[in-house]
């Protein structure tokens, strides 16, 4: 089993906010990420698929696949837009990096045919990571 | 002369606009900037100040105090915040990377007293940079 | 499942050195390390949690408030301290990077209170790391 | 159990091809990375080493050592190398990242006595990564 | 005056050799870089612009104009290339670092037509950095 | 005219003091950096050399005999080393980022014979970084 990990980039903005609860709640909750004009990150994604590499190619994936899976799937639907208002997948669904992360886990299970999905891993910014394997 | 370098992260939305402009023009020049729910970045600002260093202390400037200094006039006036909406300083002026270097300079050169303020270099992302020097 | 990872930084100065064995055995077994007079490092602590977002958040555990434990409960305990010397809980432990991790392991698994600590991932310096996931 | 992880740089040529393949199908599989002169990179690999630090010394492995393990083994047999003409190791295998991988393992795994081999993560760039955990 | 930074990356072959030198001195002069099956390297190239951002647009020069120039001037002619067999304008020139940014600033400051071309720095690994800023 | 640059690497314990002040002064200079007991850093070391590269070689100086020179006259005297009592070019200064930058720019610039020594940067941290080019 060789594990195989594509980086992707993209950057949008978002607001962390429960349309449910009061302005009070969600200013407790969210604190700065409640900001009601939004804000915004370069995130980074880590997809890593799982597979035996066949002797003839040596590859779990063709790398330049998985880029452009990841290119197509994910990057061309989040990069320079606002998680809130312009992203389909995320609609009813707070865009923590966790939902996130579990979004495109969704969309990507689907698309990869060569080696499994193991693991999306995002990137909101340096500090703080999310990691979703699947259930 | 010795150039002393604190660096500095906040996470901001924007929108590349030009109000005078047609949707048309912006979108040429702009392109996916010009998304009008905005985007976002994580920066980071890199603040340098010129000195000659004091025996007595052999420091340019407490890199604890220009840290303050930068977390106070800049960080908490726009992180998590978006330049479009909620800046003060950036009013009737398009917020690309070349502006705010710009407006931090015109702030922090006011505020740095020991040593001279010698760059603003600004990242929003690791592969967009900007640095102003004053006029 | 999502595991979620907060960044923590400190810098602090140590000495590898066993009291029970001769300056001779002190200097094979650790080398450089065991300068009388100490050496010092920039450490990077990762502390991953791990649980399930719920619905209503969207948060497997606020990263501010992940970053509130990891800065009162390490960094300030830590951070410009030598380890030989100056903190509590290193006490009778030779303070290499293993033992380290494991220290961290104790007082923060007693304070993670939403989802389950996972890992303390603790960087000595860019090439040597180690990782700790309870015993 | 502590995870104990040194990295090793270096830098090679190679070239993606398998002989019993037409060149139109090793263009098909294997893009750029079939140009006939090799291209190169900067490789970064991770060897990871579980174990139980001893209390006598506190380390799972004294880094110093699995540094040399690494720079003898590994890092002088293939720095400043072409992968395909120079490596005895990999006669008769693809150098994808994937199989340099694996040949680090089973070099490695025989030389590690102190801790278990654990994992080899190899970043052949900055965006793609791969790690052999063994069979 | 603000100076716009850009940065690109590629990977490609090279070997250090001088043909009117005996072999004997080659391997003097360039050590390990002579190795006759050649090795290569992840470049980082940064390119960066000097100008005055005019308040219509805030910008020196558009930076996806910049990393389009970016990427058809230089990174399409040696991406996964080999310097010393397949990149015509290094013909007759030795594949160093510093020549390398020689060459890609001579072919850059034809390109650049908004602002002006002020520093073209080229990182052959993370240690080694030449940076070339014109006559 | 091209800029090389080189990169070292080193850990070291400092306590910032002035022996010819008060506790409660020193305290206030310097903070937390005047732990009695010292605290430490892993720097970075950046050297830069000026110089016009020859034809025949195509280098400004060679990287290996720069980065022995930095190996040998740098890191060499202050690796795993306390900056206040194990560095003889140190004595009766404070071992600030600045101080240890003026101090390495007087070595290296009698030790640099080809090209010219243009500047010492020097990383005490991610976030401070001191840069000397001269008087």
């Amino acid at each position: 089993m060789v594990y195989v990990t594509r980086k992707g980039y993209f950057c949008a903005a978002h607001r962390l906010y429960n349309p449910s609860w009061s302005d009070e709640k969600n200013n407790r909750v969210f604190g700065k990420c409640n900001n009601p004009n939004g804000h915004g990150h370069n995130y980074t994604v880590e997809v890593t698929v799982a597979g035996n590499p066949p002797a003839e190619s040596g590859m779990v994936i063709d790398l330049k696949v998985l880029a452009d899976i990841i290119d197509k799937e994910l990057i061309e639907r989040v990069d320079h837009k606002n998680f809130n208002l312009d992203v389909d997948f995320m609609k009813g669904s707070i865009p923590t990096a966790e939902n996130i992360a579990i979004g495109f886990w969704k969309i990507l299970s689907q698309k990869i045919t060569e080696g499994e999905l193991y693991s999306i891993k995002l990137y909101e910014s340096e500090n703080n990571v999310v990691e979703y394997r699947g259930a």
